[in-house]
């Protein structure tokens, strides 16, 4: 028979059996902790109507979407779980309470370019915040607060949250009169990392058409750095030449002192005015999260306030606030930078049992149709991972009892199966509080 | 603006939270209960080459099939999680140990005709076990065995798993020299349970064009029942015809002993040779799986026994055994049914905390912020169905205690607010040990 090659598209994860559980180990990481916290779990349908979909429109994302007719329909694949999540609250309004906390985490689809680390099928693990009308802004230091103990469940101990606040940005931009041009502004900006402080003004003065004393101001602004009480003590300087501007140091600082009531240690976020995320979407607080010893590597959880979640399905004002961790990505990148703890428990079952007779006991009857030679037996066990083999022969029967092999020690052991039970259980609990990052 | 209507195509499943709780649960003891038994969660892409995907090809399942140009590219969504496997299993046999035990859950899609309690895209959630070139028999008694404990862990107790033989059925035919039409044959008698045997029996006459005492002769061998004990009686008379027929009959016998021997009870298993499955796959012992109050609902866990898994993409011999949940169908079926229990813990969390003055503890002074009075404050913890309450007054902050309200008998109770911790557990545990399925 002619045979098909059985690939697997680029840019599609498909990963080996233990890496796939530790992937897992985070998805369930991820689910207790979101859970913890009080965000009811949601599940969308991958596929869409496109006009439900790309109401919003527009934009790179219509390029990278996966779209196609069915019958008569026009269908696109989700690109994000948020345009979903707006769809919902707006479509199941009357059925929810507010404030809604849902989390997500699910595949969403980007026909990128295939390269390295770019995926086009990724999970998206996120939560949000929805308020009826209006939204307390604790919302805004609670959803870091999560991610902060996310990470440091899932063994992540080097990241910054990164946060800034967009009132703050359209203020400082406003009292110096460059409103109009704050997008420019901002994506030049956004080089800093990338190209240094003298280069990226010389953009704003050739590129984006700004007086250099202008572009002075701006570079001196997003300069600001020290401890979050030094920064703070900085913008107070700002304060008192634009409303907007106050508005968003306002909330700069509550949002910074709720941070610390929630026990997020400063070495885990940082004021950062650098921040500022999408341009129509954001309204408040903003974030990003760079793994420390790895800002290469760009932001692996980003997200904000913004104040009207489905502004394009309902009349309804939606404020919100969420967070994404792109999974697929961070999971992705630790595995490149070997941070993937291989303590984990990797293997499909704790003991593995090994008749070493024919005819047993009837609680191991089953066992015994195994056929194979002791050494091929173990080797079985070796070879999946799994941490101990139960070993039953004819002395074991005899005797009434079992023997333990400890497969990391090489230790081994006779007692009775009961006690076996409550030997193997007690050793593997202390692995499974092993955690998945090594970090 | 003009808005668009947020709407959910027809034939996806969308749920409200405290459905998709219930869902998440039995997701939940699905994962537990497979990984109890060593299988190992594998995730593949939803989308993938349709040139991979049809490389079996033909039949409804094209006509069905989500398919569509992105680019170069010819693709399809996935319709089963059985063809990824197959292609999983070929693509990374290097790096696998046999036997390969998986399982998975994932959404599939298929373009049916839109009607009620019909999905396009639904779970399904699949175990297997694959051999490289052989596959014990063993492995056909546990994968029901797996089953049945996964059904008694989600509660449900009114479950046939009806085992049948593909050998013996095959071998039946072949002695009574209808091989050929045996397809014809399995198909009519597929209708027994919904038009009776009378018309059996003139369908086998007129359509399959069989003699009335051949015809007779399927009908007395589908209508052997009882205890398996007595069915594998009556079929030991036919023992001797066709060595076929005898080896089916061998495995049958081992499979009931071996069930036997995996505590699974016969009010939930039982021999019933009208079970045959698809005509081109299955080669030894089939399942098929009833709700015994709801026969209408036909087989929710199906699967059987195959020789080879991937023989579209290698040449290696691949047997392997598998069942498959049809998740999605199972919960719209217990829902409508109303067997989905209301005990199990639904609230996005266990206890809501509502401090009830403006200044408190920096433990809690993040939840200061709360600016609601207390009627809508209790409101939103019963909206959102919290079982515990924790109050805190400023008689509390002055006691140095918290109040715990029960929201479920109303009870309030002072005390400290490590003791409202273990009290809130110890009550939680309890509810936690409800099943999701109360039946």
């Amino acid at each position: 028979m002619a045979k098909v090659t059985p690939r697997t598209l680029s840019g599609f994860m498909e990963l080996p059996p233990k890496e796939q559980m530790k992937l897992e180990k985070m998805m369930g990481v991820l689910r207790d902790t979101y859970s913890l916290y009080g965000f009811t779990p949601l599940d969308t349908p991958v596929i869409e109507s496109a006009e439900v979909l790309l109401a919003k429109g527009g934009g790179e994302t219509e390029k990278q979407i996966y779209r196609f007719q069915k019958g008569e329909s026009d269908l696109a694949l989700r690109f994000d779980l948020t345009v979903p999540l707006a769809k919902y609250v707006a479509g199941h309004y009357g059925e929810l309470s507010f404030p809604f906390r849902r989390y997500q985490i699910g595949k969403v689809y980007r026909g990128e370019r295939a390269q390295r680390g770019r995926f086009r099928e990724f999970y998206q693990a996120d939560i949000d915040v929805i308020g009826d009308g209006k939204l307390d802004i604790l919302n805004e230091a609670e959803i870091p607060a999560v991610i902060y103990e996310t990470f440091t469940r899932l063994g992540l101990k080097k990241f910054r949250i990164r946060v800034n606040n967009r009132k703050l940005l359209n203020g400082f931009y406003a009292m110096n009169g460059m409103s109009e041009k704050a997008g420019e502004i901002m994506r030049t900006v956004d080089k800093l990392d990338k190209i240094g402080a003298q280069k990226v003004k010389q953009l704003l003065i050739d590129e984006v058409k700004m007086l250099p004393d202008k572009s002075e101001n701006v570079l001196d602004f997003m300069a600001i750095c020290g401890t979050n009480a030094e920064v703070l003590e900085r913008l107070e300087m700002y304060r008192g030449m634009d409303a907007t501007f106050d508005q968003g140091l306002d909330e700069l600082i509550v949002v910074t002192k709720y941070l610390q009531d929630f026990g997020v240690p400063e070495e885990n976020f940082a004021i950062d005015l650098t921040i500022a995320r999408g341009l129509d979407y954001y309204t408040g607080t903003v974030y990003e999260t760079e793994m420390t010893e790895h800002p290469e590597i760009g932001s692996v959880c980003s997200g904000g306030r913004y104040d009207n979640l489905a502004e394009y399905y309902t009349d309804k004002q939606l404020p919100g606030v969420g967070i994404s961790i792109g999974l697929t990505r961070l999971f992705y990148v630790l595995s490149e930078q070997g941070l993937l703890s291989d303590e984990v428990v990797t293997a499909p079952c704790d003991a593995l049992v090994l008749p070493m007779t024919e005819d047993l006991a009837p609680a191991v009857a089953a066992a015994t149709a195994l056929k194979k030679k002791f050494k091929a037996k173990i080797g079985y066990a070796d070879k999946i991972g799994v941490p101990f083999a139960v070993l039953i022969g004819e002395d074991e029967v005899n005797e009434g009892v079992v023997s333990v092999k400890n497969m990391q020690t090489g230790e081994q052991q006779k007692m009775p199966a009961r006690e076996a039970a409550a030997c193997i259980k007690a050793a593997m609990e202390a692995r499974s509080r092993a955690k998945v990052i090594r970090a």
